[in-house]
């Protein structure tokens, strides 16, 4: 089946193509950007020489129709929302790593994000694809708005916490930390290697625009969901995001029948490893779709520790949005992503 | 005044010597180790060439009373309780930067640190050295039990929230980030550059052994204060901590209030600066004995974030030693402490 | 075909087993190990969790002969030279990762390397694994001494200076940059993280063990060689080499009749990459078997400049003895090496 | 004395304030900058919170030659190129920073530099600040051109090599390192976190504009010098340079008299330390003023290697700066530059 990538110079689209460049059912008909047209794209990312050898189109709705049956959009905030009703007239297929779609109150995509929303009737087509717990929409679905990478580590992790019941609803807390590549190919003041490098920064403290994503989710697994707390830290790695949460357990228990509980829930999502013993690390899921997990009780306060790693351009972008498109489509979900993490 | 560094060879010790190479009141009249002596400390920590031209002795409790005035205890655990004993009873003045004399329940020090803990009459005579809040017992003690890294940030961050009743006393959380200068000087698995380079941990969930310390100093403040939530995770950054903590507000507040809180509990403390608006980062204060506080109300959730960075070479350990050697002595306290950050 | 991986928890074994994993030809049947040996390699590598099963064995040269047809042998120096012989006798094909096969004169051995040579009949056996420049030796041969890292970048990048007698066989000097994971899993003062994090070293300057095999090569090649100088640099990167290399040119050329010669050098060597127009960096090739290859000459000085990058861990160890495993078995030399670069 | 810094918000101005904030002898009267005039340098860099309280001027002559008698100029090039003549004839003395002033040929300047030079009246009053080896041409001078950061390390490392004529004239190869804080305060592509984090790159081959400094300088002090080999490559540190430096010996030698050469060289320079033993590394010099080298001969090659560190941002520019004004004023060259380096 023939796909474009449309935003394929960025860190998310340069990364469809690695997954795109070996998958045995996806071929890559032509990619686009919004600059650099009618440049090999290898001009820019040398290390696709002799790899990738599509050159960058402008967009054109219409010859994407003509050459695409389905589409990745990596584009920044506020493209695909004005892209997309075109490409779903077309009949084209959808996966959009952006934003733009994955509220389904537009007032709160404006609060958060402060630039106008998509219009109601395209949000309401449009599928949240955490695809571990949403399979079911997902498959046949014409759009897909891929979750936030803080998003997929969050929801992961507090999935089991919340559809259970094992916390308290108000005492949920996320202290998040993020690699560098999650802030874009474009360089800026906070990620110019003097500034972040031995260094590590908080930002966007319970303003980060991953939170209504998270709470909608949340709220969906259990109506009782108050306000999270959410801190965004960048780190100077390249890639990974780990997430550490807390909340306050209801009842008392044990690490081992946390851990079951987590095991259980994700009993047929392979690509959601539960560590048996010890704490997961991003190297560990570095270049692969995999979401690692460890849970911890602790007797003296009566709280849950978890903790969640990914990639955050594999299982955070570019690898959950493969994953889409593969249960869109009706293939396995490792199609294409069977692969091992790059360690060290 | 002369003074003793024993355990120079370690990250904390060779600190030391770079603060006490240019103190106008304190002299290194010699310096110790368990191994290599007989060398030139240079030959280590080549660094020091030119500058430091001591050679390395052994530990000889009369031989340091004869030289010194004032030692400082850089030793690994379970070493300063075996050695301070004979310091003291020879008039020494002992400033500890090992754990030995932190805790004043021994039962408490062997919980967490799973070693024998020092004599109950010797953690007595001790005064744990928090600097900004403990200056009146400090000046003129003989033994200062030096706070840990961790501890540092996360009471000077913790102070006015306790002390000022701002937070449910049972809802304080502490998510901390190291640097690895903080494991010491001897390499291990998780040290080795290729396993944390580009990559982060958590480790000691619940279970590290600044907690007890943390909880005794809260419990001073606020009687009321519950277990804590404690969680280290080791960044791949060289120096600094940073704390970012968590608490459930008593009552609303705004950001500006509760700012101005914390800037009158520091109004006399020259190292701690309250940052008027965005977050600290470690690197700025690299080098150099300040220790950055931000707060934050959000009210969505009632909460308060409060984020501190440290070095935890300096105000974590060598620099708050200096600054306790200084109190103890009558001196001012940034005698041999005036440094501006490391930046970039 | 059914494999064996001896040294399979150092870092060139463990990426191995990632290469191994999804080879469509080889299967690995055991894995061996020093130690630990009853336990799953997952244990000590979580990133294999769900993905190698295999459990650590002791090694026993009589079982790994009833299970296997090939051995990779990813040993610290002087085991391969023990193991080996053995190996032979009982018609295994043999890739030895290690250094103990690569010099054709066990006195060149054991000068640059400190110890005892194999055997003058059994280095005769061996044949050195520089795959593109050796693939008709390398054909069915049944010992091969995988090169070097260091050495792999080198000769690549050297091969057409010398074998076309472009520069003056006396004035090759090799500035060359490593990454940490070359130095091995096992932690040591040099690669503790705050000893080389923010940092570089030189080392073993002229006196590198990978100086006999890059002149062997070369004299092979240019029988006028002379002794190069060789310098090696830690750079605080975990995967990657970086040669420069500078030779005074033998005649006046420009840059592009410089490249076209090492483009017909590599016309058929699909995993040599000669860039068109600017330098390759590490990162660009990382996790991949390429070696990236750039040209200049300078008229001010009419010296030339070669830069060569590839993964230690890959083209510099485990893809290049892949490669040779491919080449020796007689399938197409890609096979299970068809990765894109992790970039960034 | 008073004096002023222009260009404070770039590294090399931001380093001056840090030297000058506790320099007993210069006192910083005003500040400026081409932006954010009217603000406090702590609102961009608030790690000078309660140290550095100057809000940022605009640069005005009149009014800095009313408050200052020296300027330290560390600006864009091509800018003091405009700015000193003016104050110059207002009798204030100036260090620049820039490389402006560096060349005595402005044809030279303009080839490097592809940009206008200074005129040749100017040019003819300015002093190459190179410290050690300019003592008495920079004592009582009004225009100090201070060294670029390559420049410094590699002139200090090859002056012995070519006063003493140890070496072919014709044989100089240098191989240099740089950290990132070298590439200034602006963010580009080059110094994106994802880009050079884990990563090294060599840039301006045989193009870069310290090379003709370096030539300059050579020629004073050999008149046979020749065209030198200079390699530049950005390495994943903040701070720091390395220099490996080659040279075909005229002569056999042994490291011990070459060492010993080096010592007499130096005998009288304290911020120059000659390696008794191993090679210098960057960090061992970092925030300091010290250039710390060591020196082999290879008697297989016949060849000189050279290794020197600097910090780029102090013996590579504000450090260097402040010895040049304590040398012109005609005060001790360390005063305020008795930093004991940064380790680890």
């Amino acid at each position: 089946m023939k796909t474009s990538v449309i935003g394929a110079t960025g860190y998310g689209g340069v990364e469809l193509l690695r997954l795109l460049a070996h998958h045995p059912e996806l071929e890559v008909a032509s990619i686009h950007s919004f600059s650099q047209t009618g440049e090999p794209i290898s001009n820019q990312y040398p290390h696709l020489n002799s790899i990738v050898t599509n050159t960058l189109e402008e967009i054109d709705a219409d010859h994407i129709a003509n050459t695409s049956e389905l589409v990745f959009l990596a584009t920044p905030p506020g493209v695909s929302k004005e892209l997309t009703p075109g490409l779903l007239r077309k009949g084209l297929k959808v996966i959009d790593l952006s934003g733009d779609f994955r509220m389904k109150n537009p007032d709160e995509y404006e609060q958060w994000y402060k630039r106008p929303a998509a219009g109601r009737e395209d949000l309401a087509k449009a599928v949240y694809g955490l695809s571990e717990w949403k399979r079911d929409s997902i498959y046949g679905a014409d759009l897909i708005a891929n979750p936030g990478c803080y998003a997929t580590a969050t929801l992961l992790a507090a999935a089991p916490l919340m559809k259970e019941q094992l916390i308290e609803e108000n005492s949920l807390i996320i202290d998040a930390k993020s690699g560098v590549s999650g802030a874009g190919k474009s360089p800026n003041a906070m990620t110019h290697f003097p500034e972040i490098h031995d260094n590590l920064r908080i930002y966007k403290v319970n303003e980060h625009q991953h939170v209504p994503e998270i709470e909608q989710m949340l709220t969906e697994w259990n109506e009782n969901t108050k306000p999270i707390t959410f801190s965004t830290h960048l780190i100077p790695i390249t890639r990974g995001i780990m997430v550490t949460m807390y909340g306050q357990a209801k009842r008392e228990m044990t690490r081992e029948q946390l851990k079951q509980i987590y095991e259980e829930s994700y009993a047929d999502a392979s690509f959601v490893r539960i560590r048996q013993s010890g704490y997961p690390s991003p190297k560990e899921v570095c270049g692969s779709n995999y979401c690692d997990i460890a849970v911890t009780y602790d007797e003296r306060t009566g709280r849950i520790t978890v903790v969640s790693v990914i990639d955050n351009l594999m299982k955070g972008a570019a690898g959950q949005a493969v994953q889409n498109a593969n249960i869109v489509l009706g293939l396995n979900e490792r199609t294409g992503l069977d692969i091992v993490p790059l360690y060290p």
